[in-house]
């Protein structure tokens, strides 16, 4: 489970816990769906400027996107 | 204070308190040394795929390198 793997996971559960779609929340962090999209599958490497928008329009702080929520693993 | 600058402070504190110098880091995570001065002068948005590496190499979390380390400001 490499670190996009992570990000997918949180964000796909974030994303959820705010009952907002990919799309809402690619609008209101002005990325694209289908970038988003790919993000939410490990796909893609994304960079700190997408991490963070995506964290600000979530209302969490950018580094809980990257924390994995299980350590044993 | 950006992103950005968390990295960067981070970054630097941690590489030091490692002993590690510029050229050490980049060299055990496969960066240049002048992209990783960039980084810690806080003028890039790293990708995750670097974050993972330099997380590796300062035997830490990648999320470690994110968090602000005063929450007041």
């Amino acid at each position: 489970m490499d670190l996009r793997d992570v990000l997918a996971a949180n964000l796909r559960r974030l994303r959820h816990a705010k009952g907002l779609s990919q799309d809402d929340l690619a609008y209101e962090a002005e990325v694209s769906r289908s970038y988003l999209s790919q993000i939410e599958k490990g796909k893609y490497y994304a960079s700190l400027k997408i991490i963070e928008k995506l964290a600000s329009v979530l209302q969490i702080e950018p580094w809980e996107l990257l924390k994995a929520p299980e350590r044993e693993k």
